[in-house]
C-alpha cells in the first residue's frame, strides 16, 4: 500500500542537518514541546519547508510516534461539535500532528471498538469528546496512550478531563426564565441508568442543576422533568409528553441544543408558538441556534476553549506521561435570544 | 505506545487454526472480498469472536494491510455528508475495515495535507468526498492507494467516481418552481473559476442545469446566477444582493442546503416571509431540510447509497488494484415542502 517510485523521502535526520540543529531539537519542535526556543523553532520550520518533510507515520519518527491525534466523536449530527472540533484542529495547526476522527461512537460497543482500533494504530494521543463509556474502560485507553477527555466530570489518574460547569449552566437557564416570570418550567433530560455515570456525565449534572435552581428560585412544587435523550428524536418525544400535560409548562429548558431542535418541531407540529405559546431554552449554543429564524436561546459552553484546552493538556502528557492529572472546567455564560420571552396571563 | 502487560495478541494465523481454514480464507473474509461463501464467512466469523481477534494495524496483517479506510470530508458543519459517512460506515460494519475521518478538508492545501498523511499512515483505501482538489492531485492519490471520490463528475483510469446527475436535479427544482407558476427563479452558485473544475464539480453542472432548465420552460430572459459560495454566509450574501434587485427574484434555487440556511437568515432578517414573498428551494434533502419549522424543499441525492456505492467500489480497487475505473451516477428526486408555494399575483 506505499507510493511507488517516489523519491527518497526526507528524514528528521535531514531536517536536523539542513537545520543545523540536533534530532532530539527537531523532535522537541515537531512535538510543540516546550524547550524549544522561538528561534529554534522558525529554525527548523524553515528546514521542514525547504526540504518538504512530512513526518512519516508509517515507519514512524524517533521516540516511535506516529503524529497522530485521535479524536472520537458521538453524534457527528450534533451541531456543538464543530466547535470543539476547531478548537482541536486549530490548537495543533502549528504541529506536525494530523486529527484522525472515529466516526459513530454512538454506544459503549462502538466508543471501544474506535479507541481500541486507535490504540492499534498507533496514535500518539486520543480525545474522547462526550464519551459515554465506563470510567473503568476510559481508564485502560488511558493507560495505553495518553488520553483527554472533553465534558465528563470526575478525576482519574490515568487522564485528563476538561469540562463545562454544568450545575451552572442549568441555573442560568432557570434564572433567566424565572426573571421572565415563568413558574412552570419543566426540563427534558437525557435518560441515565448508570449509577457512576449519573455523578460524572454533563447531562446528569444538568439535570441536578436544574432541580437545585428551581428550590433557589422557590419554584420546586413546579420541577417536571422528562427523561429521554439527547437527540432531536428526544426532544420530540419529550415535547409530545409535556404537551399531554393537564396544565402545560410555559417553558421547557433542553439539555441540549439538538434535543432544543425536537421541542421545536412537536411545538410546530402541535399548532403552538415559540415564544407565544412555550419558552424554549437549549444548552450548547451552536449555530443552530444562533441561525435568525429558529434564534434560540442557549448556553454558551465554549466549543472552542474546551478543544484548545484538551490539546493543551495532551501534548503536556505525550511529553511528560508521568505527569499528574489535571481537571479544566470552564464557565458557561447564557445567550437571550427570541425563543424565551415573558410570561403574559 | 504500545499498551502495557497485555496478553499475547491473537493473530491471523490463530483464527485460521481455529476456524479450520487457511489464512487466505480468514484475509479474504477480512476484506470482505468475494470468494468466501457464506459458510465460510460464518466459520471465520465465529473464529474471530470466540478468540477476541482484532486486526493488528500496528503490526500490519498479511499482505501489509491496516485495516484502516481514510475518509476526508470538506465541511464537518455541512448536514448532508453525515448521510454519506452513515453509507460508508455501515456497509463497513461487516468488514475489520475501520474508517477515520480527516476533518477540515476545506481548502486545496489542507486537502492535500490530509490525503498526504493518509498516504504516510498507510490507509488501504481513501474515499475523498466533495473534494475541491485538481485532477492532478486526485490522480496522484489514487496512485498511491485506491480511491473513490463521491461529488465528482469525469473518469480517470486512476480513480473510481460516484457522483448524482446534478443537471437533472437542478431540471426538477426549476420545474417544481415553474410548475407554481414562478417565472423570476434565480439561483445561487458556488463561484468556480478552475476550468477543469468546471466541468467536473456538482455545484458548475447544477447551475448549468438551472441555465438548461430556464431555456426549456422559456424562462431564459429571467435567468438570473449570484456567484457566492456553498457555505450559509453564501446564502446569506447572495439573498441580500437578490433582495436589492430593482425587480426581486420570486423563487430561489439554492445550490445546497447549507446555502438555504443563509436564505432564510437574510429572508428573515430582511422581515419578509417564506414562501410568501419568496419561495426556497434547496438541494441535499438534508435532516436540516426536513426539521419541521424549516420545511424546506430540496432535492435527496440519495447520500446514503452514494456512501454504500463508494465502499463496494472501493473493496473491489482494493482486492484488484488493476481493475477498469468505473463511474456511477444516481438519479436524484425532488422532495416538495412547505417553502416552495405557488406563486399569488
Amino acid at each position: 500500500m506505499e507510493p511507488q517510485a517516489r523519491p527518497r523521502r526526507v528524514t528528521i535526520v535531514d531536517v536536523a542537518r539542513h537545520a543545523e540543529v540536533s534530532t532530539t531539537a527537531v523532535s522537541k519542535v515537531l512535538r510543540n514541546a516546550y524547550g524549544a526556543s522561538p528561534e529554534m523553532r522558525a529554525k527548523v520550520r524553515r528546514a521542514i519547508d525547504e526540504l518538504g518533510y512530512r513526518p512519516n507515520a508509517g515507519a514512524r519518527g524517533l521516540r516511535g510516534q506516529t503524529y497522530t491525534i485521535g479524536v472520537t466523536l458521538p453524534d457527528i449530527r450534533n451541531p456543538f461539535f464543530p466547535e470543539i472540533l476547531d478548537g482541536i484542529t486549530t490548537s495543533l495547526a502549528d504541529t506536525e500532528y494530523q486529527v484522525l476522527l472515529g466516526p459513530g461512537c454512538n454506544g459503549e460497543k462502538e466508543e471501544a471498538r474506535v479507541t481500541e482500533a486507535m490504540i492499534d494504530r498507533g496514535m500518539d494521543g486520543i480525545i474522547l469528546v462526550a464519551p459515554i463509556s465506563s470510567r473503568a474502560h476510559m481508564e485502560r485507553v488511558g493507560s495505553a496512550v495518553p488520553t483527554v477527555v472533553i465534558g465528563r466530570h470526575g478525576s482519574s489518574p490515568a487522564y485528563d478531563t476538561v469540562a463545562d460547569d454544568d450545575v451552572e449552566g442549568a441555573a442560568l437557564v432557570v434564572g433567566h426564565l424565572a426573571g421572565l416570570g415563568h413558574r412552570r418550567i419543566a426540563h427534558i433530560e437525557h435518560h441515565e441508568t448508570d449509577p457512576t455515570r449519573l455523578t460524572e456525565m454533563p447531562n446528569a449534572r444538568r439535570a441536578d442543576g436544574y432541580r437545585q435552581a428551581m428550590r433557589q428560585h422557590g419554584l420546586e412544587e413546579w420541577t417536571d422533568v422528562v427523561s429521554t435523550s439527547y437527540t432531536q428524536d428526544g426532544g420530540y418525544r419529550g415535547t409530545k409528553e409535556l404537551l399531554a400535560r393537564p396544565v402545560r409548562p410555559t417553558a421547557v429548558f433542553a439539555g441540549a441544543d439538538i434535543v432544543a431542535m425536537g421541542v421545536l418541531e412537536a411545538v410546530a407540529e402541535a399548532g403552538l408558538s415559540v415564544p407565544g405559546d412555550l419558552s424554549v431554552a437549549g444548552y450548547d449554543n451552536t449555530t443552530f441556534a444562533a441561525f435568525g429564524p429558529i434564534s434560540l436561546t442557549s448556553v454558551d459552553q465554549g466549543g472552542r476553549e474546551m478543544g484548545q484546552n484538551a490539546v493543551r493538556l495532551l501534548l503536556e502528557r505525550i511529553a511528560d506521561r508521568g505527569r499528574r492529572s489535571a481537571q479544566v472546567t470552564l464557565s458557561p455564560t447564557l445567550v437571550p435570544r427570541r425563543s424565551t420571552a415573558r410570561l403574559t396571563e
